[in-house]
């Protein structure tokens, strides 16, 4: 995900994505555009140019690109030849902007993770478009998430309480996808229609590859049927801005009518409180306590509920192994094919 | 020195000390516990989280620690087998908080330098428990200390002036103890009961191993008697936070009654405005010059008055090879015994 | 260039040049002495010491080294012998500060740009003494100002216009000067006399090895006659400080009287906003962007208009690769003579 479909307009919107300077913007037609923020000449970022028609001109000495990213117009003379700025696959789905950072051959939308409980449209007030910074690497975010028995620790008082403790992960995988479960049968809500009283909870959070969560939260009368409302599912989402620091976008399901929009935004409220003022600190401490080190190799103690997170790792780890493999075979065989149909290298 | 005695309380306090991150607080007993700042579990910081009757527990999951850093309890399951969090052996001395951050085998609380000038409990204001970050090596703290030749330049007009110039350090030492002594007969005082006055005077530094200086400060009657009164020794005592950042925490000798208090702020008050606004900017101006190479590999041009700081510097040298050559071979032994009785390696 | 001439006094000013530091001040008769900022004792930096008749004394223990960098007194000992803190050739000329950083041997004034458009000594109102640092590699400067038609672009109704794209730099070049000049015929002049109106406009910029430019701008009705004034003379002087810092010194020609003052400071307010507004934040994102990397590593697209700025720059390479050569065998030189006259090594 590189932003909220509500960001990108005709202005130029810069972000660096996988350590990648990264600029986004919508053409006349209204299709959002991406493009490297590096112009090929002399390396000026292009957000401090402008958008043409169906592409973008450079600020610094007017170079001016298409759409695909091949320069079409130098006004200081003859127009370089295979000349362009690399462009990136955007897709617009779900009130986000998703986008495709590696080979464009192997672009491929049906790779979106399901956010279908999220309207393409909005039609009245929801809980969507919220974005925190992050100083710490994304894998860090994700942990965290995948094991909710925080909450009620780092969170108590807040979203969690002591009544909720001592209660077990339980995960279940396939590929692409990870569950942790972890219900809370007979305990005191913290927040909803059960706030104070004796319950059963739920914080159920699926991972879909490679880094969007969907949490399942809910409450019912001790013993009662469980089910889940749309309004009741949250959403996290988190991409590396580098190896460090985490472009993390959250919200929840639900739509609301203009006398309920403060259901919203209270959410809203209780879940940035939590993310900036418990969350955050945390996960910047460890990842400085980390500097940049490999995780497994700092031998971390394993407990029964890092299951889902763990799951998780490995599973990115395999896709990141095998991409690799991918992209050192594709690179033999254009070493090979030298003269082929390559674009132009810059 | 890890901290001042009056800093510790039932609140986790934390530094860093030697580049490790450390927690310190005081158990139900009073007694004081530091632990390294770090869960095995997820590298957590400790000071997230809060002490419990006699150790610590994690504020991220829950996993409680007693006061030999076992961990005892983990709320979401299983206590993980063989998990500890290392501790420090602490000593509480002379008002200050004194720690061991080698092999706790070693530890030895005979090597904790003598400061029984200082009273165990105090019963009068003092000028004690002052503390300045400096970003600099703590070698060049210990070096402006040695020499305070420096006093009559860089301290002009405040501590030292022109009558005081040219007197020569002149430095004893045994293994664990060096002195530089400045005497500086018939010449101008610039505070204290001879201010303006031609008087002897003098400037003695005893640095005891490896990073506590004791500062025997004092005039008398041109040819009078010398002697030292307690309320002129000044504790300078410097911690390596990281290998370019100190922990420098000074004081000085004496206790007053209610309506000499004024004394004791008043050496305090001109104590930490020549450390803040001349010591300070000079040494870690030097730091900076230095950017972290070796001092001798600069070749510094040596003077006379460096006798104090080249013994001190020769002494830390010796005792750094030592302890390195005693902990490569107590490496060598446990890779022999893989077996054997050593606490369970992280 | 060091610093404009009107900058160095009797006290100590401190800056870094080609990443070592330097002080400069004018001793009892006027000239302005240059001297590295750190003292071979403790490497204090000398910035904090004062100076005396000819020379300086450290603040930290009160050595004095003469006008030739040699120590001469050291008040708490014997001097030391062989002492010295490097001294740097410097020339006043052109109301500039010029210095010589590398062996002082080869230090040749006649190699000074030649600034003589501007007077020994002012005698009225003058656009002089501006002073901007870059967190920029210098060349990126040298760049920048080699190709104005970036003019038309990021100074677009600022200092350029639409009318005024489109024109092609020419250069031509001998060793030691380039120029590369814009002239766009039947244009609107953006400011000046000709403002909103038709013109002939030229914008030459005509550089001196190292990196001393000086800019030719003015406009002239339509095919009439072209004339150049000396207050229409740009000066754009760039000093590394460190590999990716810079020192920009610029202004312009010509004096004026009291009643004319406010032309000259109307175009230090000019060139001001554009440089701080406009170029800098393009050059330190350029910067950035390159995080050091050498710039034909990354494959710059070139385009004609880059003529000035890439013959500059292989005139740059060339002379740096030609000094490298030259202290090289002055080395092998060195190590072969070890007994000889050579200043001793600190």
């Amino acid at each position: 995900m590189a932003a909220w479909s509500s960001q990108i307009g005709a202005e130029i919107f810069a972000r660096r994505l996988l350590d990648q300077p990264v600029v986004l913007f919508r053409n006349e037609d209204g299709e959002v555009l991406a493009f490297e923020d590096k112009c090929p000449h002399r390396f000026a970022p292009l957000r401090f140019g402008k958008r043409t028609s169906d592409g973008i001109e450079c600020g610094y000495h007017g170079l001016r690109f298409d759409r695909r990213g091949v320069c079409v117009g130098n006004p200081g003379g003859q127009t370089p030849p295979n000349t362009r700025v690399r462009t990136y696959p955007v897709v617009q789905r779900h009130q986000m902007i998703w986008i495709w950072m590696g080979d464009p051959r192997r672009a491929d939308s049906a790779a979106i993770p399901d956010f279908s409980v999220i309207p393409e449209v909005p039609t009245g007030a929801c809980n969507l478009g919220n974005y925190l910074h992050v100083r710490a690497n994304y894998l860090l975010e994700i942990d965290n998430l995948m094991d909710l028995s925080h909450v009620n620790f780092l969170h108590n008082g807040t979203l969690g309480n002591d009544s909720m403790r001592g209660h077990r992960v339980r995960a279940t995988a396939r590929p692409g996808l990870v569950r942790a479960d972890l219900f809370m049968p007979n305990t005191i809500a913290q927040f909803g229609p059960f706030a104070g009283r004796r319950c059963d909870q739920w914080n159920n959070m699926i991972w879909m590859a490679p880094t969007s969560m969907l949490l399942e939260v809910g409450a019912t009368a001790p013993g009662g049927p469980v089910s889940q409302r749309i309004e009741d599912l949250a959403v996290h989402i988190v991409t590396p801005e580098t190896s460090r620091t985490t472009h993390y976008f959250y919200g929840s399901g639900g739509e609301y009518s203009d006398s309920e929009a403060w259901i919203a935004d209270q959410i809203r409220e209780a879940q940035t409180r939590a993310f900036v003022q418990e969350d955050n600190p945390m996960i910047e401490a460890i990842d400085e306590q980390m500097q940049g080190a490999d995780f497994w190799s700092l031998r971390p103690t394993l407990l029964g509920n890092d299951v889902g997170s763990v799951r998780v790792r490995r599973q990115l780890e395999a896709l990141i192994a095998q991409e690799q493999s991918v992209s050192q075979t594709r690179r033999r065989d254009s070493d090979i094919h030298l003269s082929g149909a390559e674009p132009p290298a810059r």
